[in-house]
């Protein structure tokens, strides 16, 4: 069997590894799993045949022999039950690392995604200014937590883990708002993931993607 | 062992079974699970104490002996794997529960939150109705998709899961939008969740919480 995913065929991000797919790039990457990448255009992906596969029309998409799914923490959280070296094998250490999994994508992405969307559905009102204040305090109400939590430690709870892995993805979003700046230590653990050479390798993989969709 | 979780000593939804210790006070209905309560006021969230358990100081926690989670999510799915009864046991039926576990908190949770606090944070700016007009939309959206791939079958993928548990939860959080009325098939889906007898058993324990709470 092999691993398919699908992934922007041009994406709104230009290469900067902000599309979800990278979450899963990454993970395949951190357990040395190879896979394959359909790319698919906006078009495509409000079709029928891409929402049999993921209901709410996004990217990316995982399908491994009869088995295909959607959503980047139930995709990631898969292959670290299939391999080894995202989760760790104590159990309660395991049950903390999933803990943060939901913690990244349930606690602190929803006010950054919110952030993110209020400038292309609201960003030519008048009000808009306004409002972002408030959503840029909603987003450090949670950096403050999370800094707090880390302190000096290197990752969340003990090893690297996938929760490391959404968490600090989650957080590249806020990539170009100085939010992050304003805490050097989720800062410094946000380049601790960016240095594992699995997450470059994803990134490089995703950047020739757009590279070659620009070029042709 | 015994299992304590956290609730509100004075529930903001003042009974209705919205605050998050409900998913995690069916789930355990719904394995039979007995579970001990402790009450926490907004201010001792706040502390240090709370903060241990709870980065985010928030509501629920989960403890049993030595293990501490948050993130109703991480508990919901701990919940699933120590017991029968809320995840299918054949391996793709499973993987794809969680996936409708993931789908419930990251895809269809942030937009009905968003809405719900914009009444709380931004409710008495002139361009609140504006906001609100265009985030009732971007709940609508995420309720036709849904809708779509619900059809009508009973629950989101064969039998009951903890994808079904999230989801109906997530969903009674547009009770009194008038929202969800707009798709029959998704009210009749939330109908048939809060119909479960664990459901029944959960519901009443958290209201007798909010009525013991006013009588004192």
């Amino acid at each position: 069997m092999s691993i398919t995913i699908t992934a922007f065929e041009h994406s709104p991000d230009r290469g900067g590894g902000h599309a979800r797919d990278m979450r899963v790039r990454w993970a395949l990457e951190e357990v040395g799993q190879p896979y394959d990448v359909r790319l698919v255009s906006f078009k495509t992906m409000k079709q029928p045949a891409h929402l049999a596969l993921h209901p709410f029309g996004q990217i990316p998409t995982y399908q491994d022999g009869d088995l295909a799914l959607f959503e980047t923490g139930s995709i990631v959280f898969h292959i670290a039950e299939c391999h080894r070296g995202l989760l760790p094998d104590e159990a309660n250490a395991r049950a903390r690392a999933i803990t943060w999994m939901f913690a990244a994508l349930n606690t602190v992405e929803p006010p950054i995604v919110e952030r993110e969307q209020a400038r292309y559905v609201v960003g030519d009102k008048a009000w808009y200014s306004e409002l972002l204040s408030i959503l840029d305090d909603r987003v450090r109400a949670r950096l403050a937590q999370l800094s707090r939590w880390l302190g000096d430690a290197e990752w969340l709870d003990g090893s690297f883990s996938a929760g490391d892995l959404l968490m600090v993805t989650v957080l590249r979003r806020l990539d170009g708002s100085g939010l992050v700046e304003e805490f050097p230590n989720v800062a410094a653990y946000i380049a601790r993931g960016e240095a594992r050479p699995a997450y470059r390798r994803a990134f490089d993989a995703q950047l020739a993607v757009f590279k070659a969709a620009s070029a042709g």
